[in-house]
C-alpha cells in the first residue's frame, strides 16, 4: 500500500514543473501529459468566449480579442508578441433579421444574413419565393426569370467525418447569393449550410460577380427551410409570399491585425515552425468551436514543445484576423512576411473534436520525416493519410512560399452542427477530445522545431489547391 | 411465390377500408395497424405547424389555430364540432429582446421573456446582477436587499423520463421573478428551466404575488446562462453590469376558445369519454411537441376508434384554448360543461416520444377495468404503474368533476430540450414513436367507450393535487 500511495504521488507531479527544472523531459511524455491534462488549451478558449465573446472581423469587438491574446500570450511567456495591423472593407450583420411569411401561411421564419448581404431597409421587402431544390437549378434558371422574385435555394448535407459535404452544399451559399442576383432576384434565401435542427441559421459568407449589384441574402435554419417547403408542397400552386428585413451595412475602411508570438529557438536563423488559428468569429457566435479552440491548441502544443526543452527552431503562432470575411489577416501576414522563409505550416481550424488522420506535402518528397510523424501520433489514434495536404486558411503564407504543410485532421461530424451559428459555445468542446488535439499538436511540433534538416518543399507533389474562406 | 403474393397484397388491404365496410374490425388489429401506419397524427401535426406555426394564446394567430383544427376535425368527419369561445387577459411578447452585459466583459446574451414579464421600455434598464445558484438561495435573500438590482437564479436541472425535475427546477422560472420583485429587484433573468444547450431559451409562464408590481422577466438559454455564470467566477468581484431590453404587451381581455368534436356513441346518454390536449402554444415555437403531437395523437385515437364501429360512449375530443399563459381554456370548459358528467378523462401534452407506463386512480376502486387497461397495451410497452394518475393541465373539468382520470405516460427524456423554446418543431418528432402514441391511445380509448359500466369514480384514492400549467 505505501508502495502504491507513493507511485500515486508521483505520477501526480506534474511533468511540466520537471520540465521546468530540468529542460530534458522526452517530448512524448510532455504529449502523452498533455492527453491527461492539458489545462491550457481551455483556458484560452473559455477565456476568449467568457470575456470577450463574439469577435467580429475589423470590430471593435475583434479589437478586444486580438488585445485579450495578445495579453494571453505575454502572460505564458511568448516572446515577440504583437498585433500587426491591416487594413480590411468591413461587413457588419446589423440589427433586423427577420423573414415573414405573408401568404398564404403567415409565419415568421428564423432567418440570419450572410455575409457582404445588402440591406432590405428597415421596412423589408416583399417579394414572392421561388423555390429551387439545388444550385444546378438555380444556374439553370433563364436569364432574367428571377426579376421580382426572391429565390430560395435547398440542398441535402448530411455530417462528414472530413467535412466533404460542405463543398457539396456549399456552393448555395458561396455563390447562389449573386447567380440569382445576375438573373434578376430581388433577395436570396437559402436553407443553411449546415447539419443540425436547431433554429439557429448558419451564417458565413456569400460573393457576387464583379458587376452584379449585391442583394439581401439569408439563411434559414433548418427547421424552418424545411417548413417552407411543406408550404410549397402544401399550398397547391398559390404563390408564397416572403417578407425579409436584413439591415447589415458597410463600414468601409477599418484596421484589424493579426496577434503573434514565439517560442524562440536555439537556432533562430533556421526557418520557423508556422502554427495559425484564426481570431475572429461570426458576430451571432462566441467563436468556441470557430476557432477560439483552434487559437487554444496551437498555443498549448508551443507552450508543451518548450515544456521539453528549448526547441531548435522557432515555433511561431499566428492568430490571424478577419478570417471569416474573406482571409484578410491570412493574406496580409503572407503579404508582410513573404520575404521571411517558413519552414513547415501548419493550422488548427475545424473545430475541437478529435484528430484522426495526419497528411502532409512532403510524403514522398521527406519521406523519413513524414514516416517519423506519421508513427509518432500513432498512438493517438491517428492514421497516416495518402491525401497531399493543403494546408488551412490562415496560412496562405505556407502556400505563397510553396513549402511545406500538415494538415492534422479533426472529426468534423459535429462541425457543422455548430459552424457559423449562435451555437458556437464553449460548452460544445469536449474536454476529452481537445486534450487529444494538445496531445497530437505537441507531438508534431515538437518533431517539427527539433529537426535539423530542412523540411523541403513538396517538389515533386501536387501544388495546393487555392482556399477559399470557411 | 404465388401465396407469399396473395399474402402479401391482403397485409396491404387497409383494415381502415375494412372497417367502414364491415364496422366490426377488432380493436386490436386496428391498434395494432396505427403502430405501423397511423398517418392522421402526423397530417394533424404537420398540417397546423406549417399551414399556421406559432399559436399564442389569446392571438389572432391562436384563432388561426383553431380555424384549421375546426376544418380538420370536420373533414374527417367527427360531429358537433365547434369553436366554444371564452374571454381571457392576453400577454404577448413584443419585438425587442435583448441582453448585453455591459462590464467587465462587454457581450450579447441570447434572452427571451417569460409570461406576464412587465416591459423594461424600448431603451431597456442597466443594472448589477445578483446571481442566486438557487431559488432557495433567493428565497433567503433578505428584504430590500435587491434594490436596483437584477437578480439571476440559477439551477441545476436533467434530462428525466419521467420528467420530475421539472419540479424540481421550475421554481425558478414559476415564482422567481416575483420573489426576487418583492425584495427589491428592477428585474430578474433565469437559466432556462430545460436541458438542452442551445441558444434557444425557455419561455413560460412566471407569477407575481398579489400587491407585488411585476418586473421584467427573462431568460438565458444555458450556454448563455453558463457564460454569465463563468463572467462571475473571472470577474474578480468586479461587478457584472447588464442591460436588458424586453418589450411584452398586455393586450387586456381578448377572445379565445376550446375547439371541441365528438364522435358520437351508440348510446348518447352514456358519459363520455372526454379526451384533450391544447391547441395554443408559446409564440417562439410552432408548438408541434406542445402540444401539436397531442391534439393530433387524440384525435387520431378517436377516429381509430370509430374505424372499429361505432363506439359505446361518445368520444368528445377537447382541444383547449390558451393553455399556456394560465390553463383559461380548460378553466373554461370546466365552468361551461361542470353540469354534463363526463365518464373518464385523459390528456396528452407531454410531447410525441413513446408511451412507457399506464397509470390511473381507479386501480383499487375499478380494479378489473384498470388491469384490463394495463394488460391490453403491455404489447406496445407500456408498464403497469402504481402511481395515482392526476390528468393534466387541460382537464380541470375531471378534477373538478372528481371523476376516473388516466395518464398515459410519455418518455419526457428529450421533453425539456424542446419546451416552450424556437426549436419546438415538426422535425423533433419521430414518426415511429408518434405511431406507438397512437396506437396505445387507441387501444385505451377504444376500451373506456366501450365500458357499459361506469368508469366509476376515485372514491377510495386520494384526490388529485391541482395542477398548474407547463
Amino acid at each position: 500500500m505505501v508502495a502504491l500511495a507513493a507511485l500515486s504521488l508521483a505520477a501526480s507531479v506534474s511533468l511540466v514543473s520537471v520540465a521546468q527544472a530540468t529542460s530534458q523531459v522526452p517530448l512524448e511524455a510532455v504529449a502523452d501529459q498533455a492527453l491527461e491534462q492539458d489545462e491550457r488549451a481551455w483556458d484560452f478558449v473559455e477565456g476568449i468566449t467568457t470575456e470577450v465573446g463574439p469577435r467580429q472581423a475589423g470590430t471593435e469587438a475583434e479589437k478586444r480579442g486580438r488585445d485579450w491574446a495578445v495579453a494571453w500570450l505575454e502572460k505564458h511567456g511568448f516572446e515577440n508578441v504583437a498585433d500587426e495591423p491591416f487594413e480590411m472593407d468591413t461587413w457588419v450583420p446589423g440589427d433586423l433579421h427577420k423573414a415573414q411569411v405573408i401568404s398564404p401561411f403567415p409565419q415568421p421564419l428564423v432567418v440570419q444574413p450572410l455575409g457582404k448581404s445588402a440591406s432590405t431597409g428597415p421596412n423589408g421587402i416583399t417579394a414572392e419565393v421561388v423555390k429551387f431544390d439545388t444550385h444546378a437549378d438555380l444556374v439553370a434558371a433563364p436569364a432574367g426569370s428571377l426579376a421580382g422574385k426572391i429565390a430560395y435555394i435547398s440542398h441535402s448535407m448530411t455530417p462528414t467525418q472530413d467535412g466533404s459535404q460542405y463543398g457539396f452544399a456549399g456552393p448555395a451559399r458561396w455563390t447562389g447569393a449573386g447567380i440569382a442576383a445576375s438573373k434578376g432576384a430581388v433577395a436570396t434565401v437559402i436553407k443553411s449550410v449546415g447539419t443540425d435542427w436547431h433554429r439557429n441559421p448558419h451564417t458565413g459568407g456569400t460573393s457576387f460577380p464583379e458587376g452584379v449589384e449585391p442583394i439581401p441574402a439569408g439563411a434559414f435554419s433548418l427547421p424552418d427551410a424545411a417548413n417552407l417547403e411543406r408550404m410549397f408542397e402544401r399550398a397547391g400552386g398559390q404563390p408564397i409570399m416572403l417578407k425579409l428585413t436584413l439591415t447589415p451595412k458597410n463600414l468601409g475602411t477599418t484596421t484589424s491585425g493579426n496577434v503573434v508570438g514565439e517560442i524562440v529557438g536555439r537556432d533562430p536563423s533556421l526557418p520557423p515552425v508556422l502554427v495559425a488559428c484564426h481570431i475572429d468569429s461570426w458576430w451571432n457566435g462566441t467563436g468556441a468551436f470557430d476557432d477560439g479552440a483552434g487559437c487554444g491548441i496551437v498555443a498549448a502544443a508551443a507552450l508543451n514543445v518548450r515544456d521539453a526543452g528549448q526547441p531548435l527552431r522557432t515555433i511561431r503562432v499566428l492568430m490571424a484576423g478577419a478570417e471569416e470575411t474573406g482571409l484578410w489577416g491570412s493574406k496580409a501576414y503572407s503579404a508582410a512576411h513573404i520575404d521571411e522563409p517558413i519552414a513547415v505550416g501548419l493550422e488548427s481550424d475545424f473545430g475541437a473534436d478529435r484528430i484522426w488522420r495526419f497528411e502532409s506535402n512532403f510524403r514522398s518528397s521527406n519521406s523519413d520525416l513524414h514516416a517519423k510523424l506519421a508513427s509518432a501520433v500513432a498512438r493517438f489514434g491517428v492514421s497516416n493519410g495518402t491525401a497531399v495536404a493543403t494546408g488551412g486558411a490562415d496560412i496562405n503564407i505556407a502556400r505563397d512560399q510553396k513549402t511545406a504543410i500538415i494538415d492534422l485532421q479533426q472529426d468534423g461530424t459535429r462541425y457543422f452542427d455548430l459552424h457559423h451559428t449562435p451555437d458556437d459555445t464553449l460548452d460544445k468542446i469536449d474536454k476529452a477530445q481537445l486534450r487529444q488535439n494538445v496531445a497530437v499538436w505537441t507531438q508534431v511540433v515538437g518533431i517539427l522545431a527539433n529537426e535539423a534538416d530542412p523540411i523541403q518543399p513538396p517538389a515533386t507533389e501536387p501544388s495546393a489547391p487555392a482556399i477559399m474562406e470557411q
